[in-house]
């Protein structure tokens, strides 16, 4: 099928030298995600001897970076007179395609872990999509969902697979150029799972460098969870397996066979960056020290990458001197409080 | 003391007309907040028979309004070398307040009411903030709050009462008049306990005609749940004492006895609003609506601004000609999930 493209100001991403794979601005399902604000964060600058800014990414409709995606494939596939839709999700995909598809009128059916925090799990509820709970790690979520779509017929939305997700999150990218005035920062470190972000982030910075406007890509890292390091382990040659996960608490970046592993190591290699992994300890000393020193409430996943910017400073992959830019991709609320 | 004034446009808030009063750009303790996104709700327009917008307060970095007031307060507290508050919140205030005082290095006593939902409570611990559970109705927390503020020398920072909140507020409005490019909608209906967001808007726009930007001020309409409805009552002529409040889901407007009352039914009268209460359930309904015909995922007191609308149209003081604007107070996520 032919897939048109918008210009990407005129759906309000003002400034964004975009398109964007929606016909026309009235399908646009837009809840106001994106346009997050860029904010300095000097106490915990000061604590890892570096310049720190955060995107606030869980500052979007559902708490969570996702939004982006959702809005431009959930556009896309209401374009497409899609009525009906399956997704697997360990709870911020879920409940954000649950709240597109409620605007959409799509009816959503989101399979989730068992395990997957209770407040994400309401909110897929409260937006009236119909929760498949599975047992089992985050993979088996992928399985039974894969096997729902293809048993009725439904199509498989999947926000780890569909090119239109990782549209919305290229906007990341474009912003961050809009907004720091041209004046990048020498480092993005973000907690990947599946990569959508990552490769979003990637994808809009091509385009910029492709485009002329920028020369340079910022070096992008990859964090992830010791417990779940399939990247990390992949960029160093290490064998690693899914039989190799432990459980963490950074839901979001539990995820034992990413399917878009080779593109993250691509990009990983392109970009010049490093994957580092961080233990549960670092990641709850981190999730605080942003409440306790910033005020801003995370979610362990986000916390991940501050703790894997303090490792990256520690080993000098990060210089003092550098500067550093940190999604912050999920509200703290969405996950079960931390332990005080 | 001296109280310095600083242009709104320095402090990025980008063609707002106005001053905030701070007295240097690095005083400022910005987390983000404000510059929420005006998006058309066009399923719930077409529910109502009229012409609704929402501006999404609830994408601030606690979850709530409350933070716009919060950064211009705690702010101005900095700058005045204060290093320990008092504060009464039934939730939401607190939980911004206890943020901003985390960044700012404040060390804040929240006084709450011990039935307020979980997840609030847990937010505020979270920052960091020491938490006082106190038993009774919502004004009992303001007593206690006092009591401890005065035995203990340390400065009663109500949000309630204090101008610095309502600096911030105000903000909402100017940004109503910069997104809509001067296009005001005719009615702003706001959920209103204490009436900071209220009485904010009604300083904001009185600010944008004195300058002569604009000529008229929209309506500004009042609701309150029935179970709490002072201003109503105080709006209508009849008695009311807190000695008949009720329970209700919609805490973030559960004032008996609310300081500016005074000044809201005066507001209430110059910009020819009117005031409305609705029930449990009309809320109940409203919040699970927005949910599954918007995906917005709004708390019980931003639902019931919904609810009142409905009723304003249904008694013809809005048209269904009319545009109409309501603000999104605060995130679902921040209270206890509703039953389904």
């Amino acid at each position: 099928m032919d897939i048109k493209y918008i210009d990407a100001d005129l759906l309000q991403w003002n400034g964004n030298k975009t398109y964007l794979p929606i016909s026309e601005r009235t399908n646009y399902l837009s809840l106001g995600e994106g346009n997050t604000p860029i904010v300095e964060l000097r106490n915990i600058g000061n604590l890892v001897g570096g310049q720190i800014h955060s995107k606030m990414e869980f500052m979007n409709p559902t708490g969570s970076f996702k939004d982006r995606g959702s809005a431009i494939m959930i556009s896309a596939l209401k374009d497409m007179n899609v009525s009906e839709i399956v997704e697997d999700s360990s709870g911020n995909a879920g409940a954000s395609i649950s709240a597109y598809s409620a605007r959409a009128g799509i009816k959503a059916h989101i399979f989730a872990p068992s395990t997957a925090p209770k407040p994400k799990l309401d909110q897929i509820a409260v937006y009236g999509a119909q929760t498949h709970l599975i047992e089992g790690a985050r993979d088996d979520s992928t399985k039974a969902a894969i096997l729902y779509a293809t048993s009725n017929s439904i199509p498989y939305a999947s926000h780890n697979l569909s090119p239109f997700f990782i549209e919305g999150t290229k906007l990341f990218a474009h912003e961050i150029y809009r907004d720091m005035n041209g004046n990048l920062p020498d480092h993005i470190v973000i907690p990947v799972g599946n990569g959508s972000l990552f490769l979003g982030a990637w994808k809009g910075f091509s385009e910029l460098k492709k485009q002329g406007h920028i020369n340079q890509i910022p070096k992008l890292h990859c964090i992830q969870a010791q417990s779940v390091m399939p990247i990390v382990s992949a960029a160093s040659g290490k064998k690693w397996g899914s039989d190799d996960v432990k459980p963490t608490i950074a839901g979001g970046i539990a995820v034992g066979s990413p399917p878009r592993l080779k593109q993250v190591t691509r990009v990983l290699k392109s970009s010049t960056g490093t994957s580092m992994s961080v233990s549960e300890n670092e990641i709850k000393k981190w999730q605080l020290l942003l409440a306790n020193k910033e005020g801003l409430y995370i979610e362990p996943t986000s916390a991940a990458a501050f703790a894997g910017t303090e490792k990256l400073i520690d080993t000098k992959i990060i210089q003092k001197s550098d500067s550093v830019l940190i999604p912050i991709t999920g509200f703290g609320l969405k996950d079960n409080p931390p332990e005080l």
